[in-house]
């Protein structure tokens, strides 16, 4: 068979690596796109002058364009197949990423364990998004379920790889941040680190309905090739019998929609935890809160905040839902992403 | 609160300047798209031999995408809580804007007027389009009617300021153009300066359906975040019903379909007076007509064309509507845009 | 008339040539937009570090996008006012388009037929695309049916251009291809020239739903204008009662979809023939086959292969549907193209 099947449990063998096709040279061009399909604004990945006078140089990729595209080449390979992304896990943007860079990735299986129905099982993989020098310029966990090839192949050994709660920020590391010259009346926000206190809570008020048409496009442009995001004549027969959204794009509207409360928590440093709580269809509306779980001082012009980003669906965030009772997530949420963002002091 | 609540009629005392977040790098990214979501279809904006072959230089970012960009900057500030987008005078379009150029924002309060029903005002703004040169591009007035925070807040003076009917041109001025080499069978038309009569009336033929997907991501590209254009959810509950399209959708769809007609008309110089007469929704298709309002010598090579531009919906123009009897617009008219464009002479 | 009604039958005359509007200038905007718009995963147009290396030179775009565009030039004078696009023959890809490249074509006339209804005719044109050096890039004929301006016209002698089966592939022509390098983890498939045999039939297994949105907005990405893809107020009265699809984004989803499977044949050489069989409209899903029809030694490092790329709508290729009993199309065939692609030999 010429076509690619994906793979299935039984290919996850611990230590297997596997290099993804194919490399992509991202441009301006996504750049826009990006900012057309999530209302991006932060003014660090959207003015060239500003990034330069600020004192992080020529402007950069958001983050998030290069996360989706290192993610997106790890599909075909890694959740072709899925059942379900179960998590993220230790996210770290090491490099930044320019236009003109081109990105690639390399996953290495860190665990496996077979489902109790025999029929499925849980797979973690340690993905490296490399530029064209092959460095690394983001890497993170993630665990998915796939069905396995044969129930009646047996079950491998356990493995379940030990995973930081949180990434480690520390004033002298990769995540060392210094800011110069911050224009609180370009960036939108007069916020800085001092501004915000733990425990702290933002409705990001705003609500943004998504179309088939956008999902579609991001993900394509991320070149994430899962069937359950395109083929609604498949879908008709699915689980949910419609096209479900890929959570990337949850993720980045979410941010995008944190920019009224966060505006200069410009720039996402790491990843500690995600989870896709719940699916989003076309035509559901993504409202968004951010709570302050930490910070961290990164130098004397920077620091960092833990933030935990919640997105619902069709339901605005003022009383900011996240669990009920019992501990389940509320029915509305769908995404719950925790993450640190480097931000200026008020004397930067 | 973090967030961002905008702005209410008492906070736009007379002669307060807004600088405006967030400002953001125009790239031949933002081009495509704004071709591909408005079917723009100029030469001298879309092939850079044609621009410098006609004496124009390198290849230019179309005036009204400068002008949406810098517009969807003032939005937070000025019309987050607008209840209507009433007007706009005064559009100069002062320098070129290349890719790669960084534009933001800043406006003035030259007017405002509380409503007899105490609830609303009206509130009028100069706003001034900047580069990453800090030199002004374009500059525009427009008037919005706002909410009062408070009913009982007392009314402040009123004050509105003159503005022209028609903004000047001259032959020696900012708008003077020199064309040539002209190439008519690549521009699209034969038709030059000379050819159009005052009065003549031009049916654009073509239409144009416009999708949910394509308004927001227009609008999401110029970084407008006014809520009425994005959130199915809450506009569910507005007086609409559902999400209103952005009123610069209109006028660059407008503007396109007018090169069948009017090609050579290329470049916009100035905006003398616009109105959204009426509202569009997703599933509308826009049609459009011009009427040659008055004519402008400019230099040897080149004219300017006063243009009334009416678009429509789902109503083809062929019989020219714009208003009924009563001096009332038309209730298929969705916008009234009258503006001078440069177009080379039969000798360029 | 100012507006243009573009061309009938009449029109039509032997030798003719027409001179199109608007030439285009293709930046990195178009190729991300093209991605986003089609799924095209192909590393030798996505990634400039990947080309460079097999030995092909810095990124070029993709050979269909640059088709898109020329064929876009055409429509306001050849095909405005088409009842149908017949057919391809004689594509030829003959010098690499890159960023920044500019786009025109000229038609010539080359056939024309009345049909025995008195009322339309079909009309052969070779269409020739150049760039800003006056270099052709690609050339093809195709033939359309056009409604004559006035059924009482007389008829022209009948005129039918002999065209080729298929364009000749030959180691020594403007399609040798020199690559070197190849990787197959990241190109996306470890199967090269000497793996497929003729014969051979590869269903690409997956689906894609083509929105309302995504096709306006690809056809104006090629600034082509034909009114049955964008006007769903005319259409209501017309024979499909809704809007059209471009039949080029039918080829690109289709192209697209066939990486899975024939990931290394990445460059098209020449369209031998091309038949739009059905219409596709908003809400259908894509799915596609091909059949290997013929292979040609290109150089020791690359040979081409001879393809038939099937498109079908709302039906998986499995069985690879092609044409019933009495030879006509299956009722759910959108799509018969037969081209050439370059790909590499193991030893590559």
């Amino acid at each position: 068979m010429k076509s690619h099947p994906g793979h299935f449990f039984e290919d996850f063998t611990l230590g297997r690596i596997f290099t993804h096709a194919t490399p992509l040279t991202l441009t301006s061009g996504d750049t826009s796109l990006y900012r057309a399909l999530t209302g991006s604004r932060h003014a660090l990945y959207a003015s060239d002058p500003f990034s330069n006078f600020v004192g992080q140089g020529a402007l950069k990729i958001d983050p998030l364009l290069a996360f989706h595209t290192v993610f997106g080449k790890t599909v075909p390979d890694i959740s072709l197949n899925a059942v379900a992304n179960l998590g993220y896990a230790e996210g770290k943007f090491i490099r930044p990423v320019y236009a003109g860079d081109t990105l690639r990735a390399v996953s290495e299986v860190i665990g496996h364990k077979q489902n109790s129905n025999g029929k499925t099982g849980v797979v973690y993989v340690r993905t490296t998004g490399l530029n064209q020098h092959n460095e690394i310029v983001l890497s993170y966990v993630r665990w998915v379920m796939v069905h396995k090839r044969d129930t009646a192949s047996p079950a491998p050994e356990t493995s379940i790889p030990e995973l930081r709660q949180t990434v480690q920020m520390s004033p002298d590391g990769i995540f060392t941040r210094e800011f110069s010259g911050w224009d609180e009346a370009l960036s939108g926000s007069p916020h800085g680190y001092e501004a915000y206190a733990i425990g702290e809570k933002i409705d990001h008020v705003d609500g943004i309905t998504v179309e088939e048409a956008e999902h579609q496009l991001a993900t394509r442009l991320y070149q994430n090739t899962a069937k359950v995001h395109f083929d609604a004549h498949a879908q008709a027969a699915s689980r949910f019998g419609r096209r479900l959204i890929y959570g990337g794009v949850v993720i980045s509207i979410a941010r995008a929609l944190s920019f009224n409360g966060l505006a200069n928590a410009a720039e996402i440093l790491a990843i500690n935890a995600g989870t896709h709580a719940s699916p989003l269809f076309a035509g559901d509306t993504v409202y968004a809160w951010s709570e302050v779980l930490d910070k961290a001082d990164l130098s004397e012009s920077a620091g960092a905040l833990r933030l935990r980003l919640t997105a619902t669906k069709n339901r605005p965030c003022h009383d900011f839902p996240l669990r009920g009772q019992g501990g389940e997530y509320h029915p509305d949420v769908l995404l719950d992403f925790d993450y640190w963002a480097a931000i200026p002091r008020a004397s930067a």
